[in-house]
Formats: C-alpha cells, structure tokens, sequence
C-alpha cells in the first residue's frame, strides 16, 4: 500500500512514537544520514506559498541525500494553464519517488493521493490538515518534557481558527495528555472537534472557571475548557452555565501551545490577541512551563522571551527537520512503522448529503472532484475530502 | 564541437534512435544511475515560465546524480534590470556545465548557444522549436508501439498553432511513419509545413476525404490530409477540391496524437475542440489506437478515458524524464551519438531580406541580435534565428 | 567564533589573499571537489532579488558537493505574513549549516548574524556592503595582473552610488594598490570614503589635472583623484581648486572598473554614463588595460569591445564561483584562514546620537531593532548595523 500521509488520524498511536523514536536517532547528527535516501528523488509542490514548510521538507530530503525539484511559485505553475491537480500530480508524481503537497483547498491532499503513483504527503490542505506541523508540535513536546503521558498542555490564542491547534488537540488526547483550552468567547475550540475528542473512551471535556484567572491571565475575558483522562480534568459542567471554579495555582501546566490569530481564515483581522510575556510567565503555574508556537508568530509573543529558557518556539522550528527526516523514510520505504492505519471515518457512503464548504476542494475550479459524503459509527455525514459536516442535498 | 540542442534538426536519425535505445536502458532502474553525472552542474533558466518542462530537465538531471541551479521566475531575472541573453548566457553559462533554456522569443535558443561557453539545450523557444517534447512524444509512441517505421499515426486538433505537432510530423517522417492528419478548416497543418515533409525523398502528401468521417468523428467538419512513404498514403489529390474519398474505416491507426488549442499563440480562444471520449475511441478504426497528448490538457480529452489502457499520455509524460536523462548525458559529454548533423539550411546569405517575425529573438526588446537571412537549395529565404520565412527588406 | 561574513572588512589582509589562494587551487578543476562539503546544507535566502548572485553561490555550493535550499522570490517568503528577518534566520539558520542572506535593508546582514545559529555570509544588504562581489573583483583584478601590489587600477562610472565600488576601492588600498578615481561633478567617490582610504598609514589622496584629458576621454567634464600609496601617487592638490596637472599618457593603468549608473539607488536615472568602447580602448594608458564591471552592464561598455581579450568581465564573473567556494569551505569549518579580524569600529558606545539612513535595517517595517551608535579612535560616530555617520538624537 502506498505510505500517504493526508491527515495525521492515517498514522497509528504506535506509528506517531514509531517516527518521534527514528528523529531522535537523527537528530543527534543532522549531517550524518546522507545516504539514507541517495537516488531517491521528492517533488516539492506548493500551489499555495509556504516558505517555511517547504524549506524544512527540503532540508530533511536534502539531510537524508534525497534529491528535490520545487514548484513553489503558484503563478507559474501549470495551473495557470487551466490544469487539474490530478493531472499536475499524476505527471509530476510520475518524475519522482514521492510527492509533498502544498493547496489551497481543504482535501486536495486525498484527492492527490488517488492520482499520484508514488505517495504524497500532506504539507497542508486548506483549512482541513497540516499534519507534519503535528508531528513537529507533539515532538517538540516529547523532547522539551522527556515524555508525553499525564501532561497537561493548555492551548491559547484563537483555537477557533487554527488549523494547527485541532490536530494537535486530536493528537494530545491520544497521546495520554490533558488539554486546558483557553480562549476568548468567539475563539474557542469548536463544538465539532471537542466532541470527536470526547469521543475517545476514557476522555471526558468539562467547562471550568479558572477562579484566579486575572492573577493568571491578567484578564478576565477568557474561557476554559479542561479535556482529558477523566482523573486528570479537574471537576466542571457540561455546558459553559455549570462550569465550576477550579484554580490553575494548584496546577502545573508542562506547556503552552499559543497560536496566531488566523486573520486569513476568517477570525476578525482588527483584534489583536493578548500578548504572552514576561509578566504572564511568572504566575505561578506557568514557572516551569515550556512556550510552544508553531510560527510565524505576528505580536502574540513578546521578543522578551525569547532568550528565556522556557521559550521553545524557536527549538521546535528546528526538530521540524529531523520528524520530516523520519517521515521521509518511512514514506519512501526505507524504514517501517508500525502503521494498522484505522481510517477515522468507515466507507459507508449515504446519500441526500452534500459538502458545504466552499474551500473543498469539490468546489475548486479547475477540479471536477467527485463528491462523496459519508458517515462512521455514530458520526455525522462528512464530506469524504475536507471532512467538513455535510448538509442535507 | 559544443552539443548544443536547438532544434530536433539537429540531431540525425541515428542520433535520434540512439537516445532512444539509451533512454529504454535508463529507465529500467531510474534510480540506478545517480553516478552518471556526478559533478555537473545545470543551470535551468526559464525566462518564461513553463513549470512542468523545468520539472522534467531537473529531474532527468537529479536522477544522474547532477546538480542544478535555477533561476524560473522571469519577474526576478537578470532581464528585469534591463541585461541582455547573451550577457545572461554568458555569465550563467561559464557558472555551469550545460544551459537548459526557456525564452519567449523564437530563435532564443540559437543565440544563446552561440555565447554560452558550454552546451545549451532549448527547452522551448517560443512557436520555433520545442526539440525534448519532440523526443519524449516520438520516444512514447515507439514504446508504446515497439517501433516506428511503418506506423500510422493520426494527428488531430490545432494543427496549425501547435509548435509540438509541427515537430513531431517532421520527426514521423524521418522514422519511416505515414501521417493522417485531421482538422478543421482554419486550423490545419501549415502549407510550409506540408512543403518541408515532402521534400524528403519518398514522401508524398494527399487530401483525402474520410468517407465514413460521420462514423469515425462524429462530425462533419473537418478535413484530412495524408502524408508519407508513397506505398502508405491512400491516393487522394493535389489539392483540396482534387481529394478523394478514403475509409478510414479499413485502416488501423496505431496512435492519434491530440492537441490543445494554442490560445496564447494566436488561435480563436473562444473556440472549443472536439472532445475525444470513450464514444470517440469506439469508432472501428481507433480499437487498438494509443492516445498521445503533449499535456496539459484542457478539455480535448475527456477524464472518462483516463483509465483506458489505450490513454498513454500519462505515461508519455512519464518518459520525458529518461529521454531527457539520456539527451543530458549526450550533451555533458559523457555518452556519444551517431551524430552527422546535417543543417537544414546551408549557409548562404542573401541580402534583400528581412524577418518580418515579430516574435522573433532578433526584435526582443532587450536584444541587439543581427539579422541574417539565409536560404538552402530550392528553399525560400529564412531568418536564421527562428527560421520563418522571410520577406522583402 | 562563528564564521560570518558581514562585511568586506571582517577579513584581514592574510585572509583575504588566503581565500583567493584557496580559489586558484579550487578553479584549476571545478568538477574535482565534489565530496569537500558533502553532508552541508546551505540556505539561500534572497529576501530581495538577485538572480546572478544567488545563482554564483548556490553553483558554489553545489561544485563542492553540498545541499542548499532556497527561498528567492520575496513575494512568497514568511515576511509576507509579517515576520521579522530574526525570527525567519533563527528558524531557516536552524534547517541549515550555513546561511546565505541578501536583504534590502543596509546592515541586515549584521543583524541576522546574532540571531543565526550558523554563519551568515552577507550576499549584499542594501547600500551597505556586497563583500563577495569584492572578493570576485579583487581575485579577477590578481588572476587577471598575477599579483595585486604595485597595480594601478582606476575606478570609472558611477563612483557615488555604487556599492561595489566603494568596497573594491577600500580592498584595492588595503592590497597596496594605487586608484585613479575618475567621474563626473556629482558621481565622485564621497568624501567619508576618501577619509576612511587615507587613515591607512602611507596613503594619500589628492586631486588630479589629467591635462590630456580630451585625448584619453575624449570629454572634459569629468574630475580625477588620486588615491595610494605617497610614492605612487602624482602630486596634487589638497582640494580640487588645487589639483595640479598630471599626464595620464605616461601612466601605465593595469585596469580600468567601470561601474553602471546606479538607478535605483539614488542616482539621475534619465542621464547616460559615457560609453567604454573600441575608441576609448585605443587610448595609449589603456593599450594594456584590462576592463573589470561588477555586471550586469546596461549601455556603459559597448558590446563591440566584447571580444577583445582587455574585455576582463565575462572572466571575473565566472570568477565568482570559485572565491565563493574557498569561502564557503571558510565558513563551514573544513578550511582554516589567518583571519586576526579587527573590526573597523571599537565597541564604545556614544548616546545623543541616531541612525538617520532611512534604509538601515533599524526603520525596516517588520523589525524592532535596537539603535545602536558607537564610535572609533578618531572617527565619526556610526550606526553599528549600516555604519552610515549618525546624526544628533
């Protein structure tokens, strides 16, 4: 079977420590692996710009002695011509070993991946998934805390919006840690997400009231939700009215995962986020807290921090290379993983339902992707590219 | 002499069959041959932007285990700050081995290849020449076919505009192949084309009418003409009104070969092609007939065929990697080839003519290229830099 | 210490005939060093165009067998989302070995080199420094003459706005050669230039007659100074009023740099520089001159001398890849230099100053970088990022 990577569900418990275990491995030497994947040969396609996400791919390929070619320039690319992707990718996907997939809209990685020969991987999809961000984020964490089991990571900034906060939500909650998520009113972590999170057996969600949040949070407009193993969320209520008081104090976060206000999908451009600094850093449950961002950061990270030991941002960046190392050999076939991919949602296809979102990439112009709605075991019809909810017909 | 590629011209029959053979020996085991050019170094230069032949030259390279520079954004070239190509050449060229160019301007190639202090390979030189898709369309059609004397091929679409198909009928003949080729009116093959075929000993060209072309086409609205080996082409006239009624029914076409229309070069762009689709591909004579496309496509060949085995474009423009692989170790040197180039055109100047091409290197803005017209035994007079025809001075 | 290259005078004296020394060994056979930087990784970060530079170092690189990856096209790069040039060179200096940087803001380089974690070598900031186009200058000059002391090379064109001619002018004095500094009223050298070359023990600058004027430049509008070592500069006058007459028919020029108008930097854009051509080269000072021009050229040097063998700058601009490579073999660590950098300006901080060049890194829109205003024994107080003369806080 091919080795896609479209979202991070594809990948196994087993397989997410299987590729954090290789990267440790790498990353003691990052100069030592050039033969790794000698001969190999990645098709770099960014039909979206990515600065970032590209050059860390093609650092790892180019660490591993792989061989690159980029498209990275959507204004010449062939789909200025009136190409599909599936026709860009079958050609393209035919002149390399494997393919790295950067597009605007939500589920153009699936449908990639059906018409690629060689396997593709998911360097984000609209809205929908950015699943080696994940992988970095969960590794960053695993490296800064020694272990991921029984952590309690609180998620802050507009968790609404963010892309990258939802799969790492998802991934957290596999990986035996406890989320506290804190927003304002109309950032929160959607409805949607916080019931497949709960969906887990063992992990509950509760409202809480942090009643010492203004020592904390030096505000008093955010809301909390705690998710997680039942015995390490505190006691809440289910819905926002029942919310019980709790003080964080008492508690130790092992990290905060901040995220930008995600203007360029949607969220209010004027508001600025609150600021995480030196102030913030020294309540109390912060004192051994460890400051993760997946980056770029605009404002919502003050350059005070930078040289303090608790910010991580910048060590999290950098281990985005060996994790697309190890990503990278696995995909090419060079080192297994235990994978018993368990696809989120079963083939069980219904009818009278159709995608909703105008970012799918159902709906993108020069596709003709046929639609497919369908529904797991007590799940919502969902459209089987974006995995958005789908609508009546 | 310096290996330069500028048009398919230049390389003999049996140079053009050597690739051939080469290209079949690469791409057993793409992987296998990363030692071939280690050492060289490319430089991609596409002044105008063309992302999948790029893609194509720089993966050919990679698999050699060659290195390449590229410069593929023409809005941050040298060329902006108002430096002329042969400056560019010049420079770029004496940084690496060999020169893969993309230019605007017809005889673009030419130029450079006469500055450049090694190799330049012509990726496409405006409408004059586009010699590697020449190679991977005739390279395709021999694998897909297993030879290519004595096939027929079928050449249908935009005729007329289309730089590939003009290549590739002078490249059939060369091999031995007989011609059908099928347009509507205003968009058939140009008579200097016509006139060059035929003047290649043996070769005769005929208008014929498909008698059955309701059947076969669908459609009444185009005309055939039939170009080949004497004992191949049905008779048929002179000239139009002289043509005679042929069935296409009781002939075999071993490959059709589609074409878009050329928008960008001039014709009606608000003019839809016919589709080709299963219907088309039922017609009697096309059962065991290959489809052949220099893609991208646009909407001449219907996604319904895509998974017919007779639909080969996919895996043509799979091939263009090893057929460049085998062009690029010719051109650094490292392979040789019967070569015995034969100009087209012998170098006689005459004066009292001028290119009246106005999309031709010699009036490219930032250029000071000199005028030179030539004509070859019985030829007319002709630019020698995009070999148009040329007109009083 | 880490190895950057921020500006030409980073570089003692013995470094720099170190790297070209290095160089000579290198360019005897560019395709012989394949394996010297085999497992390095370089990022190319063109956060401003420039096609020629960018294409000189990552062919660099690739002759010595090293990775690179690239970011060259502004208008997709992470700036775009807002981030600041520390955050992009610690994240990407954090992918990569070593970091390549061109900037358009004047002393950019200096301040991504404290926040890389690897050498950052300055590939041109603004109107600041370009030290590897130096480099290729003065190695063009010694491969071109054999040697640099003793020569006597003149500066022409535009020698007030021009970057690489200001720090060509400082290496040259540094080399023990003498300059002729030729230009019209508005184009000559600027004084703090002039005052920087004469603080070198033994040098002197003084104005010049060149009473043959009319036969050598066939113009009269243009003003000369001379600039070297006291015995091998004519006598003169202190200001121009007493410049004295001086033959320049007697003189041997060993080369002559031509320089074009820099446009986009400040200069008159609608007037021409005069025209180095076939009659200028006939001139007796020049019979055994050799012509040297960063590139691109515009109109300044006729295509017609293009053949000639004084015509040097196709030559030095292949000379670019082989100075690049000895000092890329510098900055990973595989080659050692006697480098006993001084910096030009002490550390003593002065307060009551400020930056006022409007294109220092310092106003850049996305970066908070502190002013900082020093001054060394004798000097004027400077900007520490552009070295511009600060003004009264």
């Amino acid at each position: 079977m091919k080795r896609d990577l479209v979202a991070i569900q594809g990948l196994s418990d087993a397989a997410l420590v299987g590729l954090m275990d290789l990267a440790d491995t790498l990353q003691r030497d990052l100069r030592a692996h050039a033969r790794e994947l000698g001969g190999f040969l990645m098709g770099s396609l960014f039909l979206e710009p990515s600065t970032r996400t590209r050059l860390s791919f093609e650092a790892a390929m180019a660490r591993l002695g792989g061989r690159i070619i980029t498209s990275a320039d959507p204004a010449t690319s062939s789909a200025v011509k009136g190409e599909t992707l599936s026709d860009t990718v079958r050609i393209v996907g035919s002149y390399v070993d494997l393919v790295v997939l950067r597009h605007p809209a939500a589920g153009a990685a699936r449908w990639a991946a059906r018409h690629a020969s060689g396997p593709v991987i998911n360097a984000g999809d609209g809205a929908h998934e950015h699943p080696t961000q994940t992988l970095c984020d969960l590794y960053a964490l695993r490296r800064e805390r020694g272990r991921l089991e029984g952590l309690t990571v609180m998620l802050y900034g507009d968790l609404r919006y963010g892309r990258t906060t939802h799969s790492l939500a998802r991934a957290l909650v596999r990986m035996g840690c406890s989320i506290i998520a804190v927003a304002e009113d109309d950032l929160e972590l959607p409805d949607f997400i916080v019931s497949d999170l709960v969906r887990r057996p063992g992990c509950v969600a509760r409202h809480i009231v942090v009643d010492d949040m203004e020592d904390v949070f030096h505000r008093r407009d955010v809301r909390a939700m705690a998710i997680g193993p039942d015995n390490m969320v505190p006691s809440g209520g289910e819905s926002v009215d029942e919310a019980r008081p709790f003080s964080l104090k008492d508690s130790a976060v092992d990290a905060i995962y901040v995220t930008r206000l995600q203007a360029e999908r949607g969220a209010g451009a004027s508001r600025a986020l609150p600021i995480l600094d030196h102030r913030f850093l020294t309540s109390q449950p912060f004192k051994e807290t460890i400051v993760l961002h997946p980056l770029p950061r605009v404002t919502e990270i003050a350059a005070e921090i930078d040289s303090d030991p608790r910010a991580a941002y910048f060590r999290q960046a950098a281990l985005g290379v060996p994790i697309r190392m190890a990503l990278l050999m696995w995909a090419s076939g060079v080192y297994d993983l235990p994978l018993e991919t368990a696809p989120l949602y079963e083939p069980e296809s219904v009818s009278g339902y159709r995608c909703e979102n105008l970012s799918c990439i159902t709906r993108h112009r020069t596709e003709d992707v046929p639609e497919e709605v369908a529904r797991s075991r007590g799940d919502v019809p969902r459209c089987q590219w974006c995995e958005e909810e789908a609508g009546p017909a």
